[in-house]
């Protein structure tokens, strides 16, 4: 078949998938992440191989679909950075604080630990770790709304504590990646690496939240067709290259960095719905799909389960130690604690990211990777099921308010 | 540079270009669409050449942005679509079926009449004339609806005529092939061809309009985020494909057929917005700017100049004479049959899948195949300009409603 029409049809098949798997998902309770990477998986090398099939020989399909899959993570990373209320963060107070900070850090560390006995150097190890370390709330707020807890403390400290680790989560890898990418020459060829992310974080952030709402605003009143939207996307691609090229960061930081300069803009809303539609009609279900289209749960085969079990433990643990201790310091109750910590084990976009990143930079091979998109998919099933114990406890016992 | 990178380069690049000058030809009174062909053209290998500088060798660009233009072309084939009123267009029958067929006849004859000066025989002469035959309506539908007339009765005899005579420049070609190749069937695989193809082009359209909107209905009640744009992405591949691969026709007639399905759905609006966000911020400007990058007129020279004016004339005059007859004889008044036959001058799509076909079996040379480029260009850049004039003398003129 012409390779054009290949592409045509293979972006049908996965566009589709994505959003039926995603909606049956939701039907079982779910989120509908989980069923987006499990349809992916399916249709992916673990099971279906579909981009092996016959129908879709030659022509570039798979590096196709990854720029594409690219363009729906840049958008997703600019969506969460319009959401990040910075000033409301600060206000969120101490338990999200701390939540946010030892439930990150808390998983780097665990993470690393588990890597270690398995060969992986310093490095490596850390970087698993750093996969683990950013929750994705959504699952949580979902099922704390549907037991109607999520404006409770411990429900608004699960929400600081999420923004808290996605934001460090996201300077962690800027200064992970810029301080590999720069090794080899010594303490000072990383300073100067440090140095240029930091130099770039805060330019591209101060250029940002200085001129783009008011550019946007004047694109907005010129008769240019979807002006507004079109110059977030101008942006969008070009922080994300900048990132890279100019900062040594990761393209998503840029990303994320263009989403967070009108995150106060009057334009907010207007850029919100269209952003989303850009997103979610195609670009985001395209980037869950592909993630199980490069991951083949195959390769972790007998070997590789050690490894999968403990990354799992420790992805586990490490939350509900962390973000439990984090708690107590911020004075929630033990109980009030145990709760957030579990809310807050759910993994899911943001360490995919990660990992994708990780692995097209060869930082880990096709095993590990595979072991975190099942991580993620466990922690995910696992979370609203705890959770749900969890209040049914409370309710059983008599000192529950 | 990582070809990733290139691309989120060049895409910034192409964007913020298409965007910029389409809003400089505005300001002077065009449509957007010609600034954005002409920064296209400046681009392209007739002037900066950008897709050959260094910093974007290697890689796939080139093919992922032809994808890319391709999902564009459709998008907007897919509005037009949503903006034909069927109805209308049936009051609109005879003029859009009168200016269809010998839209399509004149320039075969015109073609030929051209050619045959040139040394060139019967076959080669008409397979000229099959070059000019089909219109590509995407770029007038573009400007009437930018001028506000597209739901006027010369803008949808002028779609109505377009799905004419594209299916009659397909019934053609397929005859002519037939018939050149000899290929042992004859009458019979002729007929077969034109049965596959009224087949899938009455199917299509029943189907669609049946079910599309009923789907869309229920889908929009679910909880998926951009669920209804997202399912009209899904249907626009995959009645792009299937036009091409099931009914033999070209994939836009498909993503026409598809918007065709939704022109009357009360989710018509809602639609709308969507899919003018994904078409608008950014995949038809790309679609526009691509056609520059892919054209080099420098290719044609000096010795091939004659041939490609009198080839442009034939493609004006035959369009403008054959479309305008046609709208006479489907009782358009003298200044309606006049606009409709300049709106129909603009060639695109089809007419290059002729003349590849035609080089690929030899039966056209590579200078012919450049001269029909240059061909599909300045049609298309024409197009809008005289259109914009012609309305904007109605304008001035007393008499006009």
């Amino acid at each position: 078949m012409d390779p054009l029409l290949q592409f045509l049809l293979a972006l049908a098949i996965i566009v589709f998938a994505a959003k039926t798997f995603g909606y049956l998902s939701t039907r079982l309770g779910q989120p509908a992440v989980l069923g987006q990477l499990l349809i992916g998986l399916i249709l992916g090398p673990t099971v279906l191989n579909m981009l092996h099939w016959p129908i879709f020989a030659g022509g570039h399909l798979e590096e196709t679909l990854n720029y594409l899959a690219h363009l729906g993570v840049l958008l997703l990373m600019f969506v969460a950075g319009l959401e990040v209320d910075l000033e409301a963060m600060a206000r969120s107070g101490h338990p999200a604080v701390w939540a946010g900070v030892l439930g990150a850090l808390v998983p780097v560390g665990l993470g690393a630990l588990a890597a270690l006995p398995f060969g992986y150097g310093w490095r490596e190890g850390l970087f698993v770790g750093l996969m683990l370390a950013a929750t994705s709330v959504s699952i949580s707020a979902q099922t704390m709304l549907e037991l109607g807890v999520l404006r409770s403390r411990v429900g608004m400290a699960l929400l600081g504590a999420a923004v808290v680790d996605d934001v460090l989560v996201i300077l962690l890898l800027s200064t992970f990646t810029a301080v590999i990418a720069g090794t080899g020459g010594g303490t000072l060829s990383v300073l100067a690496v440090v140095v240029r992310m930091l130099l770039f974080l805060v330019l591209a952030t101060v250029v940002g939240i200085r001129f783009f709402s008011r550019v946007a605003q004047r694109v907005d009143r010129l008769p240019i067709s979807e002006g507004v939207a079109s110059l977030a996307v101008v942006i969008i691609l070009t922080y994300a290259w900048a990132a890279e090229v100019l900062g040594g960061v990761a393209a998503i930081t840029g990303a994320f960095l263009a989403g967070l300069a009108f995150a106060r803009s009057p334009l907010r809303h207007h850029l919100e719905t269209r952003m989303h539609t850009l997103a979610y009609a195609w670009l985001v279900p395209v980037f869950f799909v592909n993630i199980g289209l490069e991951a083949n749960a195959r390769a972790i085969g007998v070997t590789g389960l050690p490894f999968t079990l403990l990354i799992l433990l420790a992805a586990l643990l490490s939350k509900v130690v962390g973000c439990g201790m984090g708690g107590l310091l911020g004075r929630l109750s033990p109980r009030e604690s145990l709760v957030l910590g579990v809310g807050m084990i759910s993994r899911g976009e943001v360490g995919l990211i990660v990992a994708s990143l990780g692995l097209s930079i060869g930082l880990i091979e096709e095993e590990v990777f595979a072991s975190i998109v099942v991580m993620v998919l466990v922690t995910t099933l696992v979370t609203p099921i705890l959770l749900r114990l969890l209040y049914r406890k409370r309710e059983e016992s008599p000192d529950a308010g």
